[in-house]
């Protein structure tokens, strides 16, 4: 198989690359390892910048969306037993994010490349990106149980921090930042309206919870809990009353129970691979960067690296100028280390460390407090939480 | 000897205290355990907000002050070989921010103290506070060879890290937090102009390093080194060429090199200590906190809980009313944990950590760089540096 743009990784970054190229009259092929159904399963973030819905729509991919996605002038911080709002669109000029799962967007984009797009493959294992220094790099691939290749004018790796890709960057030209937080989180989808209508961040005394949703009848919550935590040793009623305790305010304020329909336990670990171009491979997403989920900035930034690497592929394709694609991997990475700094600031500050000394407990405390005294240090939040501007 | 409010200490806190009350008409007593040639030679800070310069004035203590102070419209942060200026008076609404040496205030205040002020006793050893609790409370010293004791109203702990105030306080009543930092600073006084108009704070790759001045003709300058340093490891050239190394940006700039006068090393640790008040003895300064100095804090803090601590006596005495008194531990401690939270923060971003991983020092860089990008980040480093408002 021949393409001009092989895509290795059919989630978010993968299928919305497809689908801005195939409006562009760029053709391509996404291998995707897993089944559809497996795909359009996969529960993940759902916190949209106001970037990442512009890119969705510039994609033709944000029908639903826009009917469904709920907008959200800001969050709201608790801790103390208060509660502050952080007024995003007072603070940043109008600014406002979205909430609308990821699963729904892997379904819409999914939805659309079978109808009128360029080749998706479901079940096409990626086993190796060869020559991504060549004019002609190679994708070898497993599916239909046989060893396949695609070769392409340029590979672009959005498979995730577990995929192949990343792995075809020589060692020499390599570098790569990690850190691992001592904490895990206890996520919970709940079939119950959402207690109130905010994104709730709390520093609790037991540590950190994040009430959000998913729809006016379902809950999606966050408990901090230790590492290696085994999600059986937390039966629906601990949890409940583990996160009414960590959101308590006053006796006005209930969290709203229910029935969870799924628990799952994830890391916290933030992860850079520089650079994220070699040759004709770039990496875009997960496959480059990990952030702590504090900041909600998965998402956004794997959306983000797309729009620039689109735009590269786009401006070669009709002037033959390959000045943006020289510089993706630059423009990427500001705003991929803004978004791992801001992820780990909000992690620093809403967490309960192992081990903390009372020190750490009230500078986290002052560092809390001061959002809520200065409009400086507010807009700084809201302007990072709901996104620093595209480096274009 | 009886008095209305004894002061334990004749450091900056003690001596402005005094000034203010005796000004105020009420009358006090300074005790000192140092000698006047050794309390007029402590090298300390010298970087003052415009709110302690205001107090000083305030105290008829800045004319001096008025005529050598070094008006400084911002810092520089420098790092990756890059400079930056953080514009103070644009970015606050025209604040500014004074070099004048806390040695000097000292001399200043003694000789007005000794001029026309109420009893300033040198070589007066506080040794203890009795019955802080009932309406006349007792100091303890030692002084020309024998025991006596200060009867007050009132007392006043400006004695510092290491004083004996914080004794009195009992421990059930008592809670106090602390963190060590781990590396040291290396400050040096050298016989040489500045190098540059302007306060450098560099993220060096061989740790932090600060540029700052005493006069037209000497420099002050700072090195982080590792804790348990020996002054004597460091030769003069050492000093330079390691100073030189971590303020180098390109070949324009030069480190104007001299004779040492001075080398002394000094842990870094943030403490503060809850309440300052116990019945009628209130903390004031490093009696009941410090903070690491990059932030240049310590003598400042100390200016503002003594600003609050006069206005509260002076009310009492013209009022009879408490009530600014009976709040004086809550309205330091708002400004007190809000400043040694920029402390940590300036602390963390500008040293190198030992055991410093790679992702650490791209976090610092990226909150450096945020800082240089946002005109809310660098309008919040602004707002601090130069001094949060008075808590009345």
């Amino acid at each position: 198989m021949r393409t001009t743009v092989g895509i290795i990784g059919g989630g978010p970054a993968g299928l919305l690359l497809a689908r801005l190229l195939h409006r562009a009259g760029i053709d391509c092929v996404v291998l995707e390892s897993r089944t559809r159904e497996y795909v359009e399963r996969r529960q993940r973030a759902g916190m949209l910048e106001q970037g990442t819905v512009d890119a969705l729509r510039e994609a033709g991919a944000a029908e639903r969306l826009t009917a469904e996605g709920m907008i959200h002038q800001g969050i709201e911080l608790r801790f103390d037993r208060e509660r502050h709002h952080i007024d995003f669109p007072g603070l940043t000029g109008g600014r406002t994010v979205t909430i609308y799962a990821q699963t729904e967007i892997v379904k819409d984009l999914v939805a659309l490349q079978l109808a009128d797009g360029p080749p998706l493959l479901f079940e096409a294992e990626a086993l190796a990106v060869e020559k991504p220094e060549s004019a002609t790099p190679v994708v070898r691939f497993l599916h239909e149980g046989r060893e396949q290749t695609l070769t392409c004018a340029w590979v672009a790796g959005c498979d995730g921090f577990h995929g192949i890709s990343r792995d075809a960057f020589p060692a020499e030209v390599s570098r790569s930042y990690g850190h691992e937080y001592p904490y895990s989180w206890l996520g919970v989808l709940a079939e119950v309206p959402p207690s109130c209508d905010e994104l709730i961040y709390a520093r609790g005394e037991g540590g950190f919870a994040l009430h959000s949703m998913r729809s006016a009848t379902v809950s999606r919550l966050y408990l901090q809990v230790p590492d290696r935590t085994d999600p059986d040793d937390w039966p629906d009623d601990r949890i409940w009353d583990e996160l009414a305790a960590r959101f308590a305010i006053d006796a006005d304020w209930t969290l709203n129970r229910g029935p969870i329909t799924a628990k799952s336990v994830t890391t916290m670990r933030g992860y850079v691979h520089e650079p994220m171009r070699h040759g004709r491979l770039l990496l875009a997403g997960d496959a480059a960067h990990i952030v702590p989920p504090t900041g909600a900035k998965g998402l956004n930034l794997a959306v983000s690296d797309v729009r620039v690497l689109a735009r590269g592929l786009v401006e070669l394709h009709r002037t033959g100028d390959t000045q943006l694609l020289d510089r993706y991997s630059e423009l990427c990475l500001q705003r991929v280390w803004q978004a791992t700094r801001f992820s780990d600031d909000m992690t620093r500050m809403l967490h309960t460390q192992p081990n903390e000394d009372a020190f750490d407990a009230r500078m986290q405390l002052a560092r809390l407090r001061r959002i809520t005294a200065s409009r400086h240090a507010a807009a700084e939040l809201a302007a990072n939480y709901s996104g620093l501007p595209l480096p274009l």
